[in-house]
């Protein structure tokens, strides 16, 4: 960090922020120079940060020069991290495909999704059974119900679950049906919420918010970590822009930017970032490209009468060439295909947690 | 809402779209031109919304006419609401001055905040004690101490209590010491936490998200008013913007919007949006003259040592100006300055709850 | 300027930093801390620019200090400046009222118009003869016809004009008739306009670029002053930002920023960056009192068939309005409106450039 | 077009909207329902965009359903166009490379920065002689100084070459020398100079404005083609949001969808998009992924003394990644790497323009 002190400072002044950086077990080197001086701080960017120092009286700027966040941080854990989701690997090897319906409707719905899913290559199921809606006149998802037909899926094709959690009271719910955890993008700041995810002991999948920095998703992960779960996955899934075209605007460039200031798997969701079916293909391309880890994707066996985003789901063939897509890429960038170490349904099932084995 | 259908539309696609609006008990009206048919509908517009025509095979485009919320509309309530906060009224003939420590540090501190404020007008006292912060290392806020603390200043000063929530578990906690419930920035998607707030039967002072359309803001709000809380005041509070000199940007604009849009009070928040002490004044007056009915701002008595936001913190000869600004523009905008039917700190006193009536 | 270098910096590379900088005749303080050596540079930003240090190999960063721009600063003018505008003043002491036609069509509409903004407190006339418009299909403007109409209106009224210029060849022509040239937000980063107005010896009105930083407008003002016109006005018309209520964001925060930053008027157009008639007058009010030296409004004797942008127009009652609101928000900001320090038609009429006196 | 009347809208008022849409050749078919009235209008948008019906009385609001461009329309045009410059396509079918220096500093840099692209599969070699810079400070290129340099570059290597022009008065000089005119993104919506290079007869790039949206930058597209030029080829180079990591971000989605509205060509420039060396591959990747049609690539021998842009331009190892990239991704998109179809420096200088024969 360096504090740039005002043109009209004074030696007193100049004293205070060496002697409050100390205090904290800080050091400052001071610089004179002719119309400025500026001090140099070593120690915990974390413990300068309480010190407000832009508050101070005769500071004109403080600039930072590491990182704000240490547990996420790159710098400090040069290698990058594969996380494991019920078997499956999350990493810089692979490739994941988690696919699914955006809500879990009925169990015929579910299952024929994950099977559509599969068969494309996908190796987690995704669906939601909270769901997050701008309306409170929108469906908001089955709840408990839409949990249990997750887990007869899972049960049914071994694909392990991926779903949203929407506040803390219900993660232990949750967590007791799902083999990761999804904080959605207008949870990202949700502080309560991540706190409670990072102390829940499943992976968790991080969406980005939809106006949040890359540093502030950083931040957000950082929550996470500190409570003592690093298993976590970004997830970026597009930023609010004036363009109207689409719902939002993927932002490419966050997937390279992401890995380079943090070990943590990213991977990108091309379905909520266009909102549009006919981005999903060339997104997805795009995602593998740049050097995601896997994709987030949604699929439905009938578009047309889904209950939540239905005009961004694949079916049929575009789904079939998304697995294509999936496999002739991830070879050009030098990963795995998750599917090709395929799982059997029948090991996954084994897998599976107690609460999850439902009995409906 | 009007359905455009496309260029190949079948008869079926047609019939098929009518018939779902009528089963939702709504009624489709099929006018159909040289190149292209549409269906205008009539009926509810949340039942509608949940068909997601935009989907239907045969749909080229879905356009809304009616707003997509009710409770919360003015156009089914023409008049606009008064919100009272302990005995204090937000609404279209006064003008509130809400201030105040952005956090609660020690009792001293909230204590000279407060009478600071007081003295330039300020009618409620506003003082974070649970602080959403975007680095888990920054000051999170003292938590029960600090309601605690502000329940004690409410006694000395007569000034009611607006504090933040920022999860649904100490809604009720919260409740139990302030006069109205803070919705944060960050929050207003949190749907969990939105409901809890409406069940809570305490006023809500909804703060608009960073990058929420007022659309979305409004949607948040029908949330709350769905659990039965109309008791709801708007704040905006600026948004994210590419622009680099401002924290944020204040969306002075929203401000006449929200209030032809509902009924509920739109107060401006000017230490927020701008992030600097030296742009308050020019957005207090801004707002005031653009018709908000009422500010909050951030006080403290000693800025350069402030936990939280010191650099947009208001101290004397600025803060003294804003109590003239307040009353001559309230005057010009033909309002009474809140301060102006002053209850005495005896009067407010008697109305505290019980259990903010703390023995330290 | 601060610049930082890399942790691994050399002993050459930090030698090479301080020629350079000594070599286009600026000096340079070295800094060693522990694990960061930092160079204090002092004396002509612009020339260390042209060094693009920060593509420097040791460099880390590059800490701009110092504001870019020089002509338009108010670090080098702390003075305010006034701009006279065919007689009319605009800067602090007063506050002055522009209005007339988005684009000029018939001398009859004109002429209504004019005299509808003078009436309502308007000292100078603005009109549209060359008009930029997104779509080739729109309305462009009558051209030099047009500005023949506006000398005529101001010919009959007293009333200097404002009027855009959209190419550095047609300056001359709009310059031959119009007392004051505007720069429109589309062209604010057309360097050959801007230079071409620099050399044109009359007022210029620069509005700001829809996604212009403040900083990029001062820049934009800096081209401008660099061929020795000072002449300028400053105008915000509202950024572009995802919110869609509105056609632009009116950023109110850039009024007093701007006004710190440089020592140019600045006024606002609250026309084009609501879009919406009903915001007109709450945004003009907002500007008004946070401190802008003026507002340029759009006027229209029957928005219903202008033929460019209608919808945004004030007519009748609003218009008398925005009379009244400037006369009082003026005097209790402490500034004379432009009105009463009024000329008669006859005196403007005598100050009629040559070109102008047409003879339709 | 469709246009939604107001509740209480009288008949004189759907009868004058269905005259003037029959007055301009139009036809308007009226639907009443309960609460609504709407009007399907059938005829050319363009010229019922004249009649501005949203400022009509009784009117709502106007739908548009086609797109309000036409010549540069894929709508119209359903096959996609192939652009030559000097030889070179640009289309569906290859993957063009275009590289070179940002700004043509020297004969050497120049020439060295040529040679290095070619070696990379570039055919097409970009570098600028007049500079938009921000800074009126900032080096503004060599013009036709540096316009000669590059003509002597294209005579040794057989690249034809890219340049920018910033104003219509220097189009004819600019087109004397260039292959192909660049139009940068402050120059999109500069309508004089898209129709001094509609009338140039020279391809042209049009790069899209860093906040303009698809449907703006087709309108753009669409100036220029009205004067009778259909060579052009759009550049997506990212645009500004909130995000502070990258100087712009690139949208990646408007590849596709640029490309689904109009026949027009797709190129990206992943330089500065991402403003930032590292990111130039993994965007250079995305962006052929997403199906783009080319690449505009900065390249410089000595990044560190560049006097533009340098920290965005390629050298050594990761510009011959690039190339492998290229034709490795070209492949597996199904297209013709454009290197692949070689033309020689013999080939290549016959054709070069007269007046580009400069004897430096």
């Amino acid at each position: 960090m360096v504090v740039v002190m005002s043109t009209d400072v004074t030696e007193a002044e100049i004293t205070e922020v060496v002697d409050v950086v100390r205090a904290v077990g800080g050091d400052a080197f001071v610089s004179r120079g002719v119309s400025r001086t500026i001090i140099g701080l070593v120690g915990d960017v974390a413990a300068f940060g309480m010190l407000n120092l832009h508050n101070r009286s005769g500071v004109a700027e403080v600039v930072r020069i590491s990182v704000p966040y240490k547990l996420v941080s790159r710098e400090n854990h040069p290698e990058r991290s594969v996380v494991e989701v019920g078997g499956v690997p999350i990493g810089p090897d692979h490739l994941v495909l988690i696919a699914g319906p955006c809500a879990v409707e009925t169990p015929e719905q579910t299952l024929a999704a994950a099977l559509m899913a599969k068969s494309a290559g996908a190796r987690l199921l995704r669906g939601g059974a909270f769901k997050p809606r701008t309306s409170p006149y929108a469906f908001q998802g089955l709840g408990e119900a839409g949990l249990r037909i997750l887990a007869d899926v899972r049960a049914e094709t071994g694909m392990p679950v991926v779903t949203e959690v929407i506040d803390p009271e219900s993660v232990e719910l949750v967590a007791s049906y799902a083999d990761m955890l999804q904080v959605g993008t207008r949870n990202m700041q949700n502080f309560a919420l991540l706190q409670a995810v990072g102390a829940a002991r499943k992976p968790v999948l991080l969406k980005r918010g939809m106006s949040a920095t890359i540093e502030e998703w950083l931040m957000a992960a950082e929550y996470i970590a500190q409570r003592g779960n690093l298993d976590i996955v970004l997830c970026e899934r597009g930023i609010r822009t004036f363009e109207r075209a689409v719902r939002n605007t993927l932002d490419i460039s966050a997937v390279p930017i992401a890995q380079r200031l943090s070990h943590l798997p990213v991977i990108v969701d091309p379905s909520h970032s266009g909102g549009r079916r006919d981005l999903v293909l060339p997104l997805s391309r795009a995602a593998i490209a740049a050097g995601a880890d896997g994709l987030i994707i949604d699929v439905h066996p009938e578009p047309g009468i889904a209950l939540c985003d239905g005009d961004q789901a694949l079916v049929d063939a575009d789904l079939e060439e998304l697995g294509v897509v999936t496999r002739d890429l991830a070879a050009l960038m030098g990963r795995t295909p998750a599917s090709a170490t395929g799982r059997t349904a029948a090991e996954a099932a084994e897998r599976v947690p107690e609460a999850a084995k439902s009995p409906t």
